[in-house]
């Protein structure tokens, strides 16, 4: 069995998942929310860290923690998932760190608008991209280099893009980004850069080795490798877990899904292969931009091994199929998973 | 936990795997032995129950238990593997009983060669197949039939396919086809037609429902369906468990590997990921047809999740595949599985 801590699954520089006991929870307590990181932290001092504003602006700036803090706060309730969740289940087995299914988790973020504080360096007309650097560093691709992602100018203008210093009420733990990281709802997780160190606003499409080397959808056949943005729909089941012993009489079967294209509106469940898909329950995100509660109540069961398969589809018309598309990296995988169970 | 007893797969008619724990042993026990039947177990009485030989033969006989009885004995071990075993492992999900991993076990066969049963009555030289049937009977495929599969003249000859009456050295017991059935060594378990109550030596190819409709490889694109035969080439890891926690010292890993098309001669595994592939130790099957060890000296590991791959190559030049080769009715399964552990 999980217990109570993270997954390790690489130490340094730590990716560690979210244990299963914990997905069961809206809201994943910090300590158990999975890292994912590409370089060692690196120790910042929130008395003295200061994030610079440049690039395609009006006036470059400066600003440390506290000016942040008087800007106008936002907290949001987001699912967050690592891109390379799931890789496990892809077959050939890509390279990159062998994530099973706990690369995700939930948390309140408090911080700014990202929007805010790029309003008051202000944006030249003439703006592409928004970069945004960590103050992390190492070696990949053949550089030292800092980890960097950028966002298009509607996503880095969301007023939902924060600039976050607070997770679950509390100032960020360190593995999380302290003191301060990007938080980007509905796209995987490389978009919310942590330790944030520079937000430059470009005129040329940023390159740099983790937007055009990594984080990728690479079909092979010579077509263009994509920048991974949102998150597939997708949907896990918490209750009962895979390889459970259950009774014979009812019990509910339930769980998370989420999309980042759109709303979930329907979450179906197959027991037992074939193609019976029957409606499961399912409830709005309770807040902003979680995962949403699905329920199923699964009458009664014969006793030995069954298959349970859930699916989720969203108001986008999006929906989990049937078997995995793979790509180079590895990225993406929300094919609709087996989860066995046992009943005596 | 699954425990010492067959975690049933269908109930009626049985399904059933061998559990994880009794994998172990190089014989499984007769109890625990996975169970395929299509039809309910027929009720056959030992002290009245006859074989009917007929078809191009010079006479047709019928033998009674104390009659084969008195034929050369054979004993053989065998690993069995149903073809349907592993089909979870594709995506999508083909329809069929869903075997996870446990539709194999092995066990030490006694009877008579089938050669000599044939001799007894005298081959046609216009034979072409031999058709074998069973007692049972049910509804398939928008008939009243039997279970009922054919081989090939050189393998109906093979003096190691027997009508066995023996199982690990006591009478069979009627899930495994009491009091007679036929083990033909190296095949997927469907040719291992249980309940034999007919020997029928045939001058046109078998077009029956077992033989065209289920238990062949049809990987759509209009080609032909060709019945599944041969066991192909797979390892399996026994030690340690998928789950398992371990600590960070030196454990070895094992497992069984065979192959239907010739002995295994390497056994590779692959440790977090990637192709550094390091060969494990391979030993010869200590009998017959049963299934080799193997095993690799793990040295050590640093706390976390660890993912172990492991890959079986024969003799005959087969090794398995990265990916599994889907096809309709989800046989063959034998790609490279990841096993997940834990160190702690």
């Amino acid at each position: 069995m999980l217990g109570e801590s993270r997954v390790i699954v690489r130490p340094t520089p730590l990716c560690a998942e979210t244990p299963q006991d914990a997905l069961a929870a809206e809201i994943t307590p910090a300590g158990l929310h999975y890292v994912r990181s590409n370089f060692p932290f690196p120790e910042l001092d929130a008395r003295t860290h200061r994030v610079r504003v440049d690039g395609a602006v009006g006036e470059a700036l400066e600003l440390g923690m506290d000016e942040l803090a008087r800007l106008p706060r936002r907290t949001l309730g987001v699912t967050l998932e690592c891109a390379g969740n799931d890789r496990l289940t892809l077959a050939p087995l890509p390279a990159g760190e062998l994530w099973g299914g706990g690369a995700v988790a939930a948390a309140e973020w408090g911080g700014v608008s990202l929007a805010d504080v790029l309003a008051r360096a202000g944006v030249a007309p003439s703006a592409l991209e928004v970069l945004v650097e960590a103050a992390d560093e190492g070696f990949a691709g053949g550089n030292e280099i800092c980890f960097a992602r950028s966002l298009p100018m509607d996503k880095a203008l969301h007023p939902d893009t924060l600039l976050a210093f607070e997770m679950n009420g509390a100032p960020l733990p360190p593995e999380h980004g302290a003191p301060l990281r990007l938080v980007v709802p509905g796209w995987y997780g490389m978009a919310s850069v942590k330790w944030v160190s520079r937000v430059s606003v470009l005129t040329e499409p940023f390159a740099g080795y983790f937007q055009r080397e990594r984080y990728v959808m690479d079909y092979g056949a010579g077509g263009p490798a994509v920048p991974v943005a949102e998150m597939a729909v997708k949907a896990v089941v918490t209750e009962p877990r895979g390889g459970e012993v259950l009774g014979t009489r009812p019990v509910t079967v339930r769980g998370w899904a989420w999309s980042g294209a759109a709303p979930v509106t329907r979450v179906q469940l197959a027991v037992d292969g074939g193609d019976a898909w029957e409606d499961a329950r399912v409830h709005p995100a309770s807040h902003s931009y979680l995962w949403q509660r699905w329920e199923y109540e699964w009458a009664s069961r014969a006793s030995g091994r069954h298959t349970l398969r859930v699916r989720a589809h969203d108001a986008a018309g999006n929906v989990q199929p049937d078997s995995p598309r793979w790509n180079r990296l590895g990225y993406g995988a929300n094919a609709v998973r087996s989860v066995v169970v046992e009943a005596r």
